[in-house]
């Protein structure tokens, strides 16, 4: 054993001081300046001296340790590796290794990398897992497979939480598995768990108020998208290969685009919703979402009815093998100009005819707002009796929607009811028995500060047409140019989800072919003293 | 952007394709030789380049994963940094960081820490785990502590599964808690979930061969030792704070020793058995583990009987306070030369008085024959009729035991209970109104390789000890000089539950502050090519 460099281990001692008061002004002095410094955990990894920064600032201090060995590593004077392992006073043991190097005669750390003890489970993707924690049939097309059940279905012994704590303390046990979650496990799925819902599924975001926000794992530090936000990070991070979920005004397309996952919506009736907590009946549909198309596909061959009946408009089965692709400039207008270009790239790519249709969407502000009264207004016919008085146990966001719901009136909810009925008349004969390109959401995952109302209005714009017509929607994960996930969905007529699930199945691995290479970012760090 | 030193990104993707394709030779060279090259990850630091080597060995392959980003910094012509963000097959996002340097003209890899995507629960250490897994009644004395549940306790809406899955599958779900679970959960504890046992708790290795090893915070890389393993490894992790198990030979003291906790075996009788299955009934207790000795008191006010009954020899309240302790050199001497010493400085630090005894012990090997045949008797009598024909769903090791113990005849039941009952009387007069000190396993974590039945006939032969005469046992946690945990049991009266407890609380503040400082190692990297 020789001696570190001069100075090292007293700077590696007042940083590790500094964490542990959440000293922010010495944190940031005993980081390297500028763009290159490295800072990673599980979350991911930060670039640069004031990104790191803030990240500090916003995450309220550093778990308490104890230093229990350093290891030094010494390349010359004025650089050395230091590898610590650290016992934290929660448990377990963690790790941490950082680059330091001296500039202008003070030692700074040019990169880390933080290793924390994993918890026992992540509550913001979960309440509860198990290896399994119900088991399937042991036998059949799903053998194999695991599911992330959004917590709004019943799960034989377990309570549904909703997404609001005081409900899930009020609620009794279930006797019997919701009829989707029956089927899955009779086709061989084990239930891994119960995922995170946004409170009663009432939000596109994928924030909770109470349980926090999922980790996106395709896209760190961004929002997962709702409401079936712990579905979609389960299956992004691997916990599950199916995310059960719902679909009422986007639940499952949003995550879709912000996780980079394949997702469906399905025709509104088609899986029953017996033993799911409704939002708004008329529009709630069960969904899924997946790492590939194939196993979407499959799980539609559990979940569907046997045969795609056709609503409508033609009946040839197979008829979205060469469907008519159908681009709406308008529609693809509604999203940011990166999603906008990542759809139009895939219309490019489509292998069958494509039609550019210039819809009037004059009446689209009019759709979109009895799509929201009379989602409102079923939202506070399924909750209200349990809310009214118990308001304050809700997030603020979601708190507003439902006080807003508590004043929608019966005529309203007619009228509404009315516009929805004719809006989706009108968009099903517009779908036709073709496929209809709408951006999935309306821009990539949004970082988590602010802004949000304007993402969810713009989204909803979009998402609401499959829910006024209630057909099947398709979400096929695509990426930005800027490498950010995103997602197109097509729309097809009622009855057609099969359908779209062997369209799924053909894009798939011309996506997976077309992912690009890795970015090899390559910087000096800044000379030392010379 | 600048370019990388020549040749480095080479090296980087050829120990890329090395590790993919689980190339020994290619990984062992692109790590740098000698005694310093580090790797690290969630489950420890390796140190040494050989070390390295019999890790990268024994497991099989490392994940499948494609690499996302790489971020270089250059330290100069012969060191460099690289970070780099990979995509795992099973989703989810891991981070790289390794100190490259040149050797010899070669780049090697000096230092390595790896990062992977956590897994939905550490199977290992739980089935089930969950936000709770079960509310408790939000107030009491253990409001705000959680409980990790060993897998043989009934828990309602649950199976109990005992640690093997084809139990598992064929148990019914449970309909009520078990007794203990019910008091702590009365207490304000909630259960964070079901935790991990070696097969019907009959080892004390920590060992499951159908679901692994739970890892060992404590000890990196070592056993956690067993059968409580789960309960134990989830409380080092923090996962938990309370590790609630039972102990029929040892399977509180030995984790405890290997994980450096507080753990408590009960007076045989003194907690109720009711919902807990069963191994050995005239040994099996309740018993449990916690990081700090007031946590452990405050379990056993919830569980305990209301008063310490005394048992035979004196019941002065209190007694503990300033107890005698029996120090028998020859009990001292079944232990590790490390585990001995660690004793001697305990019983050397004890504050009252020290009395050494010369207990002829002639009679230890038919004491620790009779106590095998008894539970072998036992175990068989409480699993027999379903392991028959069944014997083949058991791990190798927990199945030659069910193995014997189906040869034991009745005959020899009776005689094994005549000498338990004998030797129990003799230990508890021995035992008297005093503390008696026994190493709680006869060595450190032992590491996974081999020599196990060898540490577990010695360990055995200490812990069987309590259970023979149905004494309560204290583990008190202590460390090696080599630093690595092991643990001291006292023995007292029945009934003096407690007295050991306060005895605990009063022992713990001096063992925190007697934790040593953190051990730093500097070694300075190998020469650059000159």
């Amino acid at each position: 054993m020789s001696a570190a460099p001069a100075g090292l281990l007293e700077a590696f001692w007042d940083y590790e001081r500094a964490l542990q008061s959440d000293d922010l002004p010495a944190l940031g002095r005993l980081f390297a300046p500028g763009p290159d410094t490295l800072r990673g955990d599980a979350e991911g990894l930060l670039v640069g001296h004031d990104e790191i920064g803030r990240f500090r600032a916003g995450r309220g201090g550093a778990p308490s340790r104890r230093v229990l060995s350093v290891h030094v590593r010494t390349v010359d004077d004025d650089h050395a590796l230091v590898v610590a392992v650290t016992a934290p006073t929660r448990g377990g043991r963690g790790l941490q290794t950082q680059l330091w190097q001296r500039r202008d005669g003070a030692w700074v750390v040019a990169a880390a990398h933080v290793g924390a003890p994993p918890p026992a489970l992540d509550t913001r993707i979960w309440r509860v897992v198990g290896d399994p924690l119900v088991h399937g049939s042991g036998a059949g097309p799903l053998a194999g497979e695991t599911v992330a059940v959004k917590d709004l279905f019943a799960v034989a012994g377990q309570r549904v939480g909703a997404g609001n704590p005081a409900w899930e303390r009020a609620a009794p046990v279930e006797p019997a598995h919701a009829t989707a979650i029956a089927a899955l496990l009779d086709a061989g799925a084990d239930v891994r768990g119960i995922s995170r819902t946004d409170e009663f599924a009432w939000s596109l975001a994928g924030v909770n108020h109470h349980t926090g926000t999922p980790p996106n794992p395709a896209a760190p530090r961004r929002l997962p998208g709702g409401s079936s936000s712990g579905s979609a990070a389960a299956v992004a991070a691997g916990h599950a290969s199916i995310g059960l979920g719902t679909d009422t005004g986007g639940s499952i397309r949003v995550p879709a685009a912000y996780q980079g996952l394949w997702g469906l919506r399905t025709t509104h009736g088609a899986v029953p919703t017996a033993g799911v907590l409704p939002l708004a009946p008329s529009f709630d549909t069960v969904g899924w979402l997946c790492r590939s198309a194939d196993l979407l596909r499959r799980v539609g061959d559990v979940l569907l009815p046997p045969s795609p009946a056709a609503d409508g408009a033609g009946d040839a089965p197979g008829a979205a093998a060469d469907a008519v692709l159908v681009v709406v400039r308008a529609l693809l207008d509604l999203a940011a100009p990166d999603v906008r270009a990542a759809a139009e790239r895939f219309a490019a790519d489509h292998d069958g005819p494509v039609v550019e249709e210039d819809w009037a969407l004059t009446e689209h502000d009019a759709w979109l707002a009895a799509f929201q009264t009379l989602q409102a207004r079923e939202a506070w016919a399924s909750h209200g009796d349990w809310l009214e008085g118990r308001l304050d146990t809700l997030g603020p966001d979601v708190r507003g929607r439902f006080e807003r719901a508590r004043g929608v009136t019966a005529a309203e909810g007619e009228r509404a009811a009315a516009v929805v009925a004719s809006a989706g008349a009108r968009i099903r004969e517009r779908v036709a028995d073709r496929l209809v390109l709408v951006p999935a959401a309306s821009s990539v995952a949004p970082r988590p500060d602010g802004g949000l109302a304007a993402v969810r209005e713009a989204t909803l714009r979009l998402t609401c047409l499959a829910g006024l017509a209630g057909v099947p929607a398709l979400a096929v994960p695509l990426r930005t140019t800027g490498g950010l996930p995103c997602a197109v969905t097509l729309l097809a007529a009622r009855g057609r989800d099969r359908d779209l699930l062997a369209h799924a199945v053909r894009l798939d691995p011309g996506r997976a072919a077309a992912e690009d290479g890795p970015a090899v970012h390559v910087d000096e760090t800044p000379e030392a003293d010379a």
